[in-house]
């Protein structure tokens, strides 16, 4: 059974084919999110670290750190300020450090910047995910000695030079390439986190085919785990949410492990629990019975952030976060 | 292709693997409704007349009609009404013309009495779905030639004079036999629809596992349709229609053609729609759309039969129901 382990200093998450779907918590992410990025500009945390909070409370296992942001007006003074490989791997030190700061979950170190990549690397603790390799010839050379000499693990990413194939058959060559490769790495499968790229539904009524297909024969064939950007596949459609909570339980009965996704929307993370408990990776529903009161305390009124946090301190207080911590 | 054709007047309604989920709705029967059961007695057919209009209009394709009413009081007057062969035969015969003097949608005849079946069977106009033979050597025998001879489709559930197995194998082998019985009668594959029986996940923690497992077997070994009572799934939890909206998408994704469950419960019937849209089985994205509308209603203050009837009615003025008819 394949397993992916992510760890932060001191809990280990698994990413696995009899495992709970882990749930990647998207938010820290100032890529389109523009108050976010000027907040991290003024070196103002605060915003990353009531969402870190946040999606651990809502659910996250593991927290997405990306560190693409534009700096438009450091750039106006300072000309280095256009590059990222300049503005990202001192952002990413600091925004693992802040993180850390305030939450123990495992990391996933999201950028195109190479060297933001190893600058997170060298910054977290534990064994975080990278975020990502791709197919393409130049990406591969450059991300794979990262993963081998760290000794993490990576998400893949079914593109490559010719960009993104809208035939899943290619997508899957393009996962098979990478497997193949960060074999001659020696990078075994069960570090590889395949994402094989959803498409909006909307846009291509064979989007949600194609992913359980793809998933299910990265699964049998390549034996990886598998990720995705939940949320793509109800881009332009009105009630988006509805589709994704319907997407996620089929991508999970497909054999889908992990999504990047954001945790603060009790209509996903209820598809997520209950998918879980249908799949038999909830002994007992003691977590569908445990986020049932969560629900509760939404209709009652409360955000699903604050009910989250108060039901997350409860158990604390009864041992709960010793039991999630030898998880 | 399989694909099971039921009819009623003027509609025709297929269940098939790339068919839209066929709802059938399981409101009218008053096995376990009281009250509905204390109105029967009496001669009054508002409710049943109610649910089938309210059914329809939220969505269901197809209506079960359940005869199984026990009449307290004439059973205290005279002793022939504590036979259920003497009650339900005529009570199947008027619940019949009631619902199809107010919608017309073919319907599902629904009774443990062969009596009833046979009512039924003359009474309905169409090509109605026979409910239900099971693996029952005295059931089988008394069933098979009333679908042979009205030449209809029937719910085969799998069980037989052992009982219920918590043995997927088993119920796979019960579905098996029951189909072999029925070719020996002249009963085509595509005319049975396999009832896997779903227990409830809080019971068996496989019980999913089990559905999603042998929906896939029946398919691809047998090329049969499949129904289920999908709420049997979280029978004895917290939020069951949380556990439902998951179950029904995992359940469509393993191959599942139908389900005789609530169609007036907007979360079930979104997730049925939202899984529609995913598997293509909603061209354009057209009832999403229009459901979403309905959905907006819902938000608004609605309930949800309301603003489904007011939707249908909008549509049906647009040529709606031409296009129904044609479906």
């Amino acid at each position: 059974m394949t397993r992916t382990v992510i760890e932060s200093k001191t809990k280990t998450v698994t990413i696995g084919f009899d495992e709970p779907f882990c749930v990647i918590g998207e938010r820290i992410n100032p890529t389109g999110r523009k108050k976010l990025a000027a907040e991290l500009e003024l070196g103002d945390f605060s915003t990353v670290e009531r969402d870190a909070l946040e999606q651990v409370a809502c659910g996250a296992m593991v927290l997405d750190i990306n560190s693409g942001a534009v700096f438009s007006n450091k750039m106006a003074e300072d000309p280095r300020y256009a590059d990222n490989n300049f503005v990202e791997p001192p952002l990413m030190r600091q925004l693992i450090e802040r993180v850390s700061a305030v939450v123990d979950v495992p990391l996933c170190i999201d950028s195109s910047v190479p060297g933001a990549l190893e600058a997170g690397l060298a910054a977290a603790e534990g064994r975080p995910l990278l975020n990502s390799v791709t197919g393409e010839e130049e990406r591969m050379e450059l991300v794979l000695p990262l993963v081998k000499k760290y000794n993490v693990p990576v998400v893949a990413i079914s593109n490559d030079d010719t960009g993104i194939s809208e035939d899943p058959d290619v997508r899957f060559a393009v996962a098979k390439k990478i497997v193949e490769r960060a074999a001659d790495f020696g990078i075994p499968a069960h570090d590889i986190v395949v994402d094989p790229l959803v498409m909006p539904i909307g846009a291509m009524a064979t989007a949600g085919h194609q992913v359980f297909t793809l998933v299910r024969r990265l699964r049998d064939e390549l034996g990886v785990n598998t990720t995705c950007g939940a949320s793509n596949i109800s881009f332009g459609l009105p009630h988006r949410h509805g589709v994704n909570a319907a997407f996620l339980p089929m991508a999970i009965a497909a054999g889908m492990t992990s999504a990047i996704m954001n945790p603060v929307r009790p209509v996903e993370m209820e598809a997520i629990r209950a998918a879980n408990l249908l799949m038999n990776h909830d002994p007992n529903g003691t977590e569908w019975i445990k986020f049932s009161r969560v629900l509760e305390a939404v209709e009652g009124g409360a955000s699903f952030a604050e009910a989250s946090a108060a039901a997350a301190e409860a158990s604390a207080g009864r041992g709960g976060r010793r039991r999630r911590r030898s998880a």
